[in-house]
């Protein structure tokens, strides 16, 4: 049984499902690298069949042990309690019947997609016969450093799984028992299917020194995602010997342009602030080309936003359009809210906006409203985000909307990687050539 | 005329060529930057055809030119011969018509290639109507430290205008002529062609405070790519605050299956020894299954790179099989010989060589020869390497090999690009979504 052998509720000294000793904290994190690194070798003797075979014992076992893990979650949740977490915080880290299913789902729709590894990218022949051709592989060892959600220690594991690649997790302590539950169920997984068992490690000590030791093991480590607050982001970045991929903030914006239709681009912004709030994805500035304003769409949306609560700090014309709105100072066209506060502008061209977005976004996902093919290209081209969208919300920004079955996070880099990252983004390649005794002249 | 405005031979305080004051560095290399990130700013705005149309300009006036070019680098030679640089580096920084007339050629291969612009790479239309695209867009601003190498100037400035970046080039001091005869014919193309001329900048100071400087600006400059030793790819590391792609060293390893064809196995290895070996792609250790070598290809392969004046460091089996040969220590299997010396190893099994690889390689290059099919699969499969080579010279690990025109560099990083890379490397992705009006439910 998988959760006769999870650690207990109170912390220890050893690691009881990995059965290594976390008292000395670097020696233990090195012991955690060997490991992952001797199981991504084995990986490389795997097939995409095994590799499917043991997401599908996941999600099984996932089902199979709901409630134990819901009763793991609920420690967690007494202990945040206890330390007084946010209703937000808790709400996160909440785990019921609906959520494990939805998580064991996860795991399934990443089973079912198509193998990444060893897709010819690229490929041709030389004119001596020499074959050449560009195949993707696995990137190796992958550590991951996450928040409360307790989901990503499936999703980001079974991605990795998927990718042939071996995952060190370090989730959050006040998370610890719903991601040793989940974690247990993976590597049951694993061993049950063949697979090498610390292709998946929780990191078992909560001692913050581990992030640190183990962002040092360059060469062992081959790639670090971070995913959570900027704070905890700006920390890895700080620490990091080994590359990361992150992304700090979500500042989206959305531009109405001159020929937009005007109910599609209220409906747009509207639900690009409001829908949820709290998320990455959602925009937190709206720009407005003078010619929409001026034929009222500006008072209008304004007017939608505060029927949603929204609060609007806004430039000249927001303010003149609609009383109710505060002036905007110019730190809130750099702020990721959050909440339900947006920062409105009206710009004189597409231009302007495409400025504007350039340099107080993030680089994340960034929408234009618009019936004119000119513009929508413009805006495609030049504006420099990862996500550029067309007549549609900012909310989809998403690993699940974009069908990679779900994201280990998403990178607003422009190296490797960028937006919604699946399990193709979790591999690299390896040039092969074959040839028939070619020997250079 | 071009070189009517190059720079006087002595060392002078302003950039003659791009009006800048170079006496205040990180004043200087923040004003490099901004240009450079306008540059790639207005590159958005711009075609494939007129980036082609660029690339010919150029190459026409590196031919019209290649005689002032030639004068200019006489005046590194003369520098570099007072200055006692060895042969060798002489022969690298020197250029004749003939070496003028090869980094035109290369500057016209890489305008022949496709544009990796747009290329959409994935793509699909959701089930609700919203179409999905991947699309290669360019990094930005890219910053290359280079060595002494002249054509570097040309090749690396000639890649980045192919996908759409600014460049800012660091050339070697002893290169400096060279590098700003190169560079003015570069930006007189630009501006012909009415490119921003300021996307290809040579740094004009040779101060090295310089390269700390640029290092450091994060969220204005998008990668650095250091080429030369290891020691100047190292400090570029350690003081970069944005993404370096690198490769530290060439430890290449041949290795001669059980099942390889002799004759084919003994070439193969001494052509990658020995064709050329001061090169990142050069074999530096030769492995050989016991059953090759005790059927005679260990004591064959011996004498034959003897033959060739090879210095033959071996393990007890080829000490035993080749008189002169030295005793190898451990150390030799970790060396990066660069020279007419090897490292050879008798080994037990495939399984011996792929774990000697991925313990003692620098993940470049490594061959396999073989007739064995599983063998190769192995290999290619297991090796953890850039760039996996069956039955060919490892010193075929080479951009223009692979037909990529030129090569910027050759990645052992394994992320963004590994191995030797092209154009198509310097460009990352965006997701574009065209929706019709969609919003999130």
């Amino acid at each position: 049984m998988t959760l006769a052998t999870s650690p207990q509720s109170t912390q220890t000294s050893s690691d009881a499902n990995q059965q290594l000793d976390t008292s000395d904290v670097p020696a233990y994190c090195l012991q955690l690298a060997q490991r992952a690194q001797a199981a991504a070798n084995a990986m490389t003797r795997t097939t995409g069949a095994t590799r499917v075979a043991a997401l599908r014992a996941i999600a099984a076992g996932l089902r199979q042990q709901a409630a134990a893990i819901i009763a793991e979650n609920a420690k967690d949740l007494a202990a945040g309690q206890q330390a007084g977490l946010s209703a937000a915080m808790l709400d996160r880290l909440k785990l019921d019947d609906k959520g494990v299913e939805k998580i064991a789902t996860s795991v399934d729709q990443i089973a079912d997609q198509p193998d990444p590894l060893g897709e010819v990218i690229e490929g041709r022949v030389r004119a001596d016969g020499m074959r050449l051709q560009k195949i993707r592989v696995p990137i190796g060892v992958v550590l991951m450093i996450y928040e409360s959600r307790p989901n990503v220690t499936a999703d980001a594991a079974a991605l990795c799984l998927k990718s042939g690649n071996a995952i060190i997790l370090r989730g959050g302590k006040e998370a610890r028992h719903s991601n040793q539950a989940i974690a247990n169920v993976v590597r049951d997984g694993l061993t049950q299917s063949g697979l090498p068992t610390d292709a998946v490690q929780l990191v078992a000590t909560t001692d913050r020194a581990a992030v640190g030791a183990l962002l040092q093991l360059e060469g062992r480590i081959d790639l670090a995602i971070p995913r959570g607050g900027e704070s905890l982001i700006r920390a890895v970045v700080e620490q990091a010997r080994i590359p990361v991929i992150k992304h700090y903030t979500g500042l989206c914006t959305t531009y109405i342009d001159a020929d937009a239709d005007d109910t599609m681009a209220i409906n747009i912004a509207i639900n690009g602030k409001t829908q949820r709030t709290g998320v990455c994805n959602a925009t937190e500035t709206i720009l407005i080309h003078r010619d929409a304003a001026q034929r009222g769409v500006l008072k209008t949306l304004c007017e939608q936003l505060a029927e949603k609560n929204c609060e609007i700090r806004g430039d000249d014309a927001a303010c003149a359009a609609f009383a109710k709105a505060k002036p905007a100072t110019d730190a809130d066209y750099d702020t990721e809210f959050l909440d339900l506060i947006v920062a409105i502008k009206m710009v004189d061209s597409i231009d302007d906006a495409i400025d504007h977005i350039n340099t107080h976004g993030s680089k994340h996902t960034d929408a234009i409203v618009t019936q004119n093919i000119a513009a929508a290209d413009t805006f495609v081209a030049r504006v420099d985000t990862a996500n550029a969208f067309v007549n549609c919300s900012t909310r989809f920004s998403d690993g699940g909307e974009y069908g990679l079955g779900a994201e280990i996070g998403i990178s607003t880099d422009k190296l490797h990687a960028r937006g919604p990252m699946g399990a193709r983004d979790l591999t690299t390649t390896k040039w092969v050539a074959y040839g028939a005794g070619h020997i250079r002249q």
